[in-house]
């Protein structure tokens, strides 16, 4: 069994002991994602540039993780594929983001 | 070569084709997942309980593409496996959650 | 001396007696906001659209009281007048959704 | 009238012409808030520390207006007085932030 197959099936199994499919529907899959990743944000929070990498990597761990797993969680119930969709949009922000304009800068698609 | 590891590559080769790791600091990208999540929620505000599924999948998937790109490129960034780490994740919340105290319920585990 | 005034000045207080200002550039603050919605948020995760409007009325003041904190400072930082910033803003949005278009309906502007 | 009044009326006015009560629950609310503060970060996003401050003025103060807007909503929906939990907010703060020891630090109260 490939190891995405393995997390999923796991988290799945998580929820369903605990009786928790009734709350995720995908509004609440979504925000719990964004709630997740504030919490991530809030280890960089008021973080000079200089210690912009500078983290407690077991709480970069946890906080990540619980991204991740929402994310795949809301993946799951609308049967995608998490690798096909990121090939995908890699795909689309090429076209965004092309490399002679792109190069160098952080600039929005539509400011370039 | 594995489906993850196909994906990361492809981040990375997009990533430094545009000479872009210069901005990709782990505060910056935990600032892009934050960023990405709110798109996804985005697409349910306003929504009622009844419309809480509903929603466009083209553009699901693509905001949940953004979560999950700069998700493994900061995973990447510090090393993590990221099947790794939401199993971890899970024994962990396994701890917080026990099944007979979190059944059916979606209290917070300090307020079981 | 009016509310708002009292209130800014006493945030002010708060910050420089502990030498905080050093931190409070604005994409920190801005991110702080962010951080503190999203606290506010937790408190509203995974409820029914029945148990919307329930809530720890501590802890939403907490919350909110966090949210309005951190925005009237970067208001401050960059001298602008709450109030007047929100009405302009009222006025645009009348122009993004004409009543007769967006009465009734939670579509967005550019789908109306 | 004072200021904070003319604006929430003004808000109110906008919402109900528009008849848009019935999208606004307290848990929407509070999304509509986190969205837009991610909004107001984007303006941020990828700038490095010399350029944290330096910001599209006209475009902070839409997305800050927006996150003022929906905080003064959900505070009027619960008849919360916006000034006096502020001030509220800094005296509790002051506890768990007391001058001699978040002097100079960015620490959270729990790390003091």
């Amino acid at each position: 069994m490939d190891d995405y197959k393995k997390v999923i099936d796991a988290l799945i199994q998580f929820r369903n002991e605990r009786d928790w499919k009734q709350f995720h529907d995908s509004k609440n899959l979504a925000l719990a994602i964004s709630i997740e990743a504030s919490e991530l944000n809030e280890l960089f929070l008021w973080k000079k540039e200089s210690e912009a990498d500078n983290v407690n990597i077991e709480k970069l761990k946890e906080e990540l993780a619980d991204v991740l797993s929402f994310s795949f969680l809301l993946a799951e119930k609308h049967n995608l594929d998490i690798f096909e969709i990121v090939l995908d949009k890699i795909r689309k922000n090429g076209e965004k983001y092309p490399v002679e304009r792109a190069k160098g800068t952080a600039k929005k698609y539509d400011e370039l």
